[in-house]
């Protein structure tokens, strides 16, 4: 199916089609990432800015070298030492950055709605790399290409997610992206961060961890976010770990296939153990793999490339 | 008109010619930004050193795409975490720069002639990205080349600048740029950011709005620099805005072709409202985008460039 | 000599032929450096990271120049706004890396052994660019090869080493590379920065600094390094300089063709006046040329380069 959208906003708007689209993209991008000279010319010539107004080195860094793979030239803007703390609007930041025919913009911002809000006005292509507690469409991609390539479909798969769902915008990208794609969701957690609002757009909700992996094929594990949550929402990291830190004994009363998969960074000891983080069944690292082939392919449709040119370049 | 300098410093030492073979070379490369693919391999293997003692960002990334779009390899260097703040002298780090075969470096300093000095010593061309109070050549060059491509002409023009002109960079390598050229420049603004000294060197003087953009071609505000007043020059922003902001009534009784130009980032509400701002009149973002071409029109130059060698790359 | 390392983690480990082929290596890439278009295409489509932990922007540059000199893509990343502050360890970052593909991590650490650490289990190579005390092996590069190119031979020669030996990751790769080719070791400073240990290894130590430079050939001046030392270990820079700092009278009792060399960056006025350091004998700025064309050399081995390659690319 080829691809009309300018932009990639969230999840929550694509077809599964389109989502499809994207992880077929993807997979050819993977290919090239295997070759002796990593690089093809897709983008040269085009330049893509990273407008990161909230911090982020991971997805910084894994959008930069996925733009310098398709040979564009790529401009980092932080928050700090920015116009913006000049007392610069966003909007006019942004409508600075196409002025400087910036043909891709990748932003992160702690404001939901922020990607969708320059959407609207700048012909510059806008990719959403995370915008408050709303969505990180990407990370959601790269989820579902690892899931798509270990499994090898996505329809019918049992999925858990489990820890802060209600303060997680990874969440919520990969529950739509399930829902679409036909996997059975279910969110588990501390009452407190599972809300059970989610139960309407038909995820299943419980806060009894052994209930929720017991016929898991997949558990994605979030990160417990620090820095988002205003108040603790429940009594300590160690009680959080307790009830529902992942470790070999839970583990062992999952289905033997069922695979864990973490957005990152770590909190080694409190989603998970050490031991548990490294063990076989984790895919955490091939999520970073394939991250850098889905926002490969994001960069490449949302700047008209049609999924079919790639053999080509 | 050949070019036979290696550094670019400021406006005032330069001849119309020079300016004019500047503006001349950036309409060639502005053409390049309108191809398909938007690099010519001009400075390719070449080293361009973004030296920002003083934190800007936008300047920063328009010298940073246009040395991409010349195919130079770009380092960013900026005082936070630098050599300089381990005690090492400004004229150390440059040579040592130098010593790092860099080509070309771009600085901005909050010191008044930095670049000057390290011009005097270095083999390395040299551009001034603004220093302290004194001169902002490349932000004068990018606003002559949009009134004279919006325009056709500078000579006979009515300029007039308006804000604060005592600590302006942009005020004073305008003046000289639109002298040199043959424009009529007004200044106008409060009694205690506008001096008198202004006069001897041709340009008139008013402190009354009305008067001043009443018969202008050419309205350039200037942005309110709180970062760089030590003491409050007026009561307050607020009065301000009331002497000397622009909106749609004071915008009615200027000509009906009088072009809006401000060099960015704007205080809206302050310099203009919003709706100046944005109105039909504003070639603000055109002066961002004419900003790439005149850069990469000085940093062709200073490497030894000559104009009638664009179209051939 | 073939090079068979995937990294290079210090200059101990490392035999006197190893240290040759590098030197040979880096004289090839230094023709390179003549040349009009500076750039050679032996790590096209590589991926080079530098992971800077500890703060360096002298370091990082002159690694960033020489990856882009070889076409490598090239990521910053430092420990502001990283994924450490979110309490992720470093193996954990270093394996995210290797899973976005970097082939290069190039690593300056506060922690002495952090680079062994990382080249444990990583197959991605490391390049030490500086851990704690420990060694900082190619700066000792870079010197050896300026000794080389100037002397034209290392074996036999007199070198002093002044200064803080004690704290100096600098000192101790620098040392560990003249024994190993077979230079006369020196090392002078005060007392309490110039431990007898050094004695076994085979230096010879003086505090008297009449006595350590009559006789050298190279005069190797370590920077006063404020920032690593938590307590003062002298009375004052002042008097530290009155004893050790090197001025005209004291150059004049040392050979006629001494030569000074400094890793930068110099504090003038304490380390040795300004006359000193830019004397004619100072070969410090050709320190910093050198290291660009070393580090070319670092990086084309440990990516599976071998030396007669280069004239061909």
């Amino acid at each position: 199916m080829p691809w009309y959208r300018k932009d990639l906003l969230d999840i929550e708007s694509l077809s599964a089609e389109e989502i499809k689209t994207v992880l077929d993209t993807a997979r050819a991008f993977k290919a090239v990432g295997e070759r002796a000279i990593k690089k093809v010319p897709a983008l040269r010539g085009k330049t893509v800015v990273n407008l990161f107004i909230e911090p982020s080195t991971r997805t910084r860094i894994s959008f930069e070298l996925a733009a310098h793979r398709l040979s564009a030239d790529v401009i980092n803007f932080t928050a700090e030492a920015s116009s913006l703390r000049k007392g610069e609007t966003l909007r006019d930041t942004a409508r600075n950055l196409e002025a400087l025919n910036a043909d891709i913009i990748i932003i992160r911002h702690s404001c939901a709605g922020a990607p969708h809000f320059l959407a609207r006005f700048l012909k510059a292509s806008i990719i959403n790399a995370g915008d408050g507690a709303h969505e990180h469409p990407t990370q959601a991609l790269l989820d579902m290409f690892t899931i798509w390539e270990k499994k090898g479909r996505i329809e019918g798969l049992n999925v858990t997610i489990l820890g802060d769902i209600l303060y997680s915008r990874v969440a919520r990208s990969n529950i739509w992206a399930l829902l679409k794609l036909g996997a059975n969701v279910t969110l588990c957690g501390p009452a407190t961060l599972v809300p059970r609002e989610f139960e309407k757009i038909g995820c299943r909700i419980t806060y009894n961890l052994e209930e929720a992996i017991a016929q898991a094929d997949i558990i994605n594990l979030l990160r417990i976010q620090h820095e988002r949550q205003r108040k603790t929402m429940f009594p300590s990291l160690g009680e959080y770990t307790a009830l529902y830190g992942l470790n070999r004994e839970r583990l062992a009363k999952t289905k033997p296939d069922a695979l864990l998969m973490h957005p990152g960074p770590i909190n080694r000891g409190v989603e998970m153990d050490s031991q548990t983080a490294d063990c076989e069944r984790s895919v955490i690292l091939e999520q970073v793999t394939n991250g850098l082939a889905v926002r490969m392919a994001v960069l490449f449709l949302v700047n008209g490339g049609q999924p079919q040119e790639i053999a080509a370049t």
